[in-house]
């Protein structure tokens, strides 16, 4: 049976491209970077040529970039670093909707002592930016707001939050890990201090991430030890991945006016043809201002973990929120913050498109998946009393 | 030319067995383990098998098991896990011959404000025992003792200590970072509840490390993010790095008979050859307890720095102390505590093999080496006032 994998904002297929460049890295030219011999020196080299493409996407400068080992790592350091470089500040502003990896450590930062703002969105995911600029005050150490929500695609005005922290004098971290790759991002001109991305969502490889942290922005490291990384992340530079992601880096430059075209148009049939197959459906997320590649329905009445189950029998993956959130038997905060309705978020299915879907892929998807919806709402007791109550 | 990499404390070659075994999880079995489908929930089953051959490897369990990017990570884990775990305790005991993992972060606790005790080295790099036993106070949160020292290799009676900090009530965590599969460990018997390993130091790839944290053993995460690792750190799994780590544990295992007779004999075959060749060349470290694959050889009157390029003019590669420390011009951290003089700390060299050498490489290296010191003499002035005191 073929795979027809929709679920790319939990991970990517690697591109074949970047495993080529990998590949002379593990074996070959395995040397330490850090080391004074040429063996490991010439990798060195290649080290700040990665660093160079990966700046490029992001109009950041070389030295601008910290590799960490994940986007988890990039938001853990960015947060840590804001708290460490301002010991008088105790509260942290960010927002109901964030990935586990900011949702989980501001919940503990709760526990350290910190005060912690929750920003809220309203029904479409949007934000309610008066809200976080009233609750920005001088105890305020870090604005911490995600570019792109993973789980509805829904797009948050950063650059004007950054501009709005940066005249209060307050640092901004983005965790971008979803935005990096799918919309073009240029951070050159902005107010942004610090952006998280992660390989893995952008055809590099597992276990590479990067933290921007913009020409000024105080900063103290979290991973300590060796000089690497000018100083700021201790750890033996993980070489083959960080080649990779440099590699990933051109590859998705070079993809994103068809990723805003002909990816979007395959989102957008598999949208609508959803919807006018199958009743109660709707999307969650404003779909004006969303990533090119995501889209989040709602089946009203159904289990999203059965519609999941019975999809993978037909080889199709994707979604109920956030894999970083499953074996949770928890609807999504992320729906629940948007206030949607118990019944339409417990089968709400996430469809994350990528460069590597086609048009058959989707036409199957929409052949396949309405039966799937009417054969469990048939055995659904809030179906029925659903159906009885509009009869 | 050909490369002769005698540097194998720095970073290893990715056994090819390895990198075969890695490569299905880039561009084909790419799913996120956490997934709901089976897409993601077959990578799953495989890291499950790759944690089972890790923990083989140490006499350990699979869920004793938490990934990490590196052993600078675990490191940072485990002394943060232990002082999360034990607010009331303000002091951790180390020694002065860490490897800049352990360092730097208990440097950098001292001005967090905790009390850091580094315990002294004799003239052969063997630790003042007795001195640490006095140092253990009901205020310690932690003992953190390395296994093998990464510049002389040098080993510590890790064991011995940890029973000891288990008497007092106090966690123990080794740094064996070197030791891991170049010597046996089975850790079930034993009372160490915390130990660092590294995929690149035993043939597996960069960017992943592995954290024992003992079934009991208080813990906290570090990395704060999604549930992954049983929640003891957040990041998606680093999928072909994990099988890879898995294969290479399988790999060090079967060639550990190999490690300890052939390639030590290949090490005593280098290291008194060169002694017999050079005048004023002495062993740094206990040449009775140590690594097999290490000889770290103080070459008197000689910069360390130009030997090294000297024998990269040679495709020899080697280095003078950590790769972690170089680009700092201090002499090596390590000796400068077992009290070697300026004058041969200066000019020493870590030679440390691995399974890839061969007999004709150390001939290569007896060959070539001495001839390049005597070179170096000639133009010291250190030597010259050397040679006239003794005439």
């Amino acid at each position: 049976m073929k795979t027809i994998y929709l679920d790319n904002n939990a991970t990517t297929r690697v591109a074949p491209e970047v495993v080529e460049e990998m590949l002379p890295y593990f074996s070959e030219r395995y040397g330490n970077p850090s080391s004074m011999h040429s063996f490991g020196g010439q990798v060195g080299k290649e080290i700040r040529a990665a660093r160079e493409k990966l700046a490029g996407l992001l109009g950041a400068r070389p030295e601008e970039i910290i590799y960490t080992s994940c986007g988890t790592e990039s938001d853990n350091t960015a947060i840590r670093a804001a708290l460490a470089a301002n010991p008088g500040r105790r509260q942290v502003v960010t927002t109901r909707v964030e990935h586990p990896a900011v949702k989980s450590l501001c919940e503990h930062l709760v526990k350290e002592g910190y005060r912690v703002t929750f920003v809220p969105v309203d029904r479409s995911g949007r934000l309610d930016v008066d809200y976080l600029y009233e609750h920005m005050t001088e105890d305020t150490a870090i604005v911490s707001v995600m570019w792109a929500n993973n789980e509805t695609g829904v797009l948050f005005p950063v650059e004007q939050i950054a501009r709005a922290a940066k005249e209060r004098g307050i640092a901004f971290h983005t965790d971008a890990v979803q935005a990096v790759g799918k919309i073009p991002i240029d951070l050159s001109a902005g107010a942004i201090d610090m952006l998280s991305l992660s390989g893995h969502k952008l055809h590099g490889p597992k276990g590479i991430g990067a933290l921007y942290v913009r020409k000024g922005t105080k900063f103290s490291p979290f991973l300590i030890g060796g000089h690497q990384e000018s100083g700021r992340r201790g750890g033996t530079e993980n070489t083959a991945a960080i080649i990779g992601l440099g590699r990933a880096a051109e590859f998705v430059s070079d993809h994103m006016e068809e990723e805003n075209t002909r990816v979007k148009a395959l989102r957008d049939r598999l949208e609508s043809a959803l919807l006018s197959r199958v009743t109660h459906a709707v999307v969650n997320g404003d779909p004006e201002n969303r990533l090119p590649n995501t889209s989040n329905i709602a089946f009203e009445f159904v289990e999203g973990e059965s519609i999941l189950l019975m999809m993978d029998g037909h080889g199709i993956c994707a979604s109920s929120g956030s894999a970083c959130t499953s074996g949770s038997l928890e609807p999504s905060h992320v729906l629940r913050a948007m206030g949607v309705p118990y019944t339409a978020a417990h089968g709400s299915i996430r469809f994350s498109l990528s460069l590597y879907n086609t048009e058959e892929e989707i036409d199957y998807v929409v052949e396949h998946l309405p039966p799937i919806i009417e054969r469990l709402r048939q055995m659904s007791p809030f179906w029925q009393h659903a159906c009885e109550k509009t009869a």
